[in-house]
């Protein structure tokens, strides 16, 4: 539904969340998130410009959140690459519509906000605090214990 | 949130089911609908190749529903363009997780149920019946009122 470029973010981001310590380098978060190297790097710049996380270039330079994984939402994420918001008015910009929106937009601002609704309440720390035993981005067992040990 | 292409293919169907027994030429139907004509051309040839709508080439040629308004869902048309469906096993392809998806893709996967409700039980015919005054595209009353007596 998304763009592959939102699904990527989130992917990024989550991987920056299990290791919220550390500047992980661009090459072991493509690994880690599967996503093509130089398609990365211009989400983390998005991402960056978003001030999102914050990097550094060079040896044992990489990328890490900048502020806690309790603070950043889902909805925040996605708004750094596209664009989730309510129609607030036509987009044909009619004048006789306004505010006052048609059947067809008025069903897209429905699906928006069902999205928002999905995605506003719930932060990167909350994904890795769900019950569920299988973390984002995580293929084993023990990358999961250890995810658990450092929270 | 969807792309541009989505909005204006909904846009172009919402126009063409405004006007269910003529052939709209391609001009016509890009000034009704506001989308740059070489874009709106693209997307008709996708509706085209979903078998939404049908065409004749030349003069008095132009695009037409290939099927009752009532029988077309927003998500067909939405479908055609772009895909929106349910997410059955982990994105990125883990092993471990397989259909148990983690967090973030159940959340996401939630949002794509949350959008396939709001778009799968509504046909062009229901957003054309809809109880608004405001028609989609319509500039003006009269127009409006036209719709209403041909349907």
């Amino acid at each position: 539904m998304f763009s592959q470029t939102t699904e990527y973010a989130l992917r990024a981001m989550a991987c920056l969340a299990l290791r919220p310590e550390e500047l992980v380098p661009t090459p072991t978060l493509a690994e880690q998130t599967k996503v093509p190297p130089n398609y990365l790097a211009k989400v983390l710049q998005q991402l960056s410009a978003a001030k999102l996380i914050t990097g550094r270039r060079g040896v044992g330079g990489g990328y890490k959140l900048a502020k806690p994984a309790a603070d950043i939402k889902l909805l925040d994420v996605i708004n750094s690459v596209t664009t989730v918001s309510r129609i607030q008015s036509c987009p044909l910009g009619l004048s006789s519509h306004g505010s006052r929106l048609c059947a067809l937009h008025k069903k897209a601002d429905e699906a928006a906000a069902a999205v928002i609704a999905v995605y506003d309440g719930v932060t990167l720390h909350d994904l890795l605090m769900d019950s569920n035993p299988n973390k984002p981005l995580c293929e084993s067992k023990p990358a999961t214990m250890t995810v658990s040990a450092r929270r």
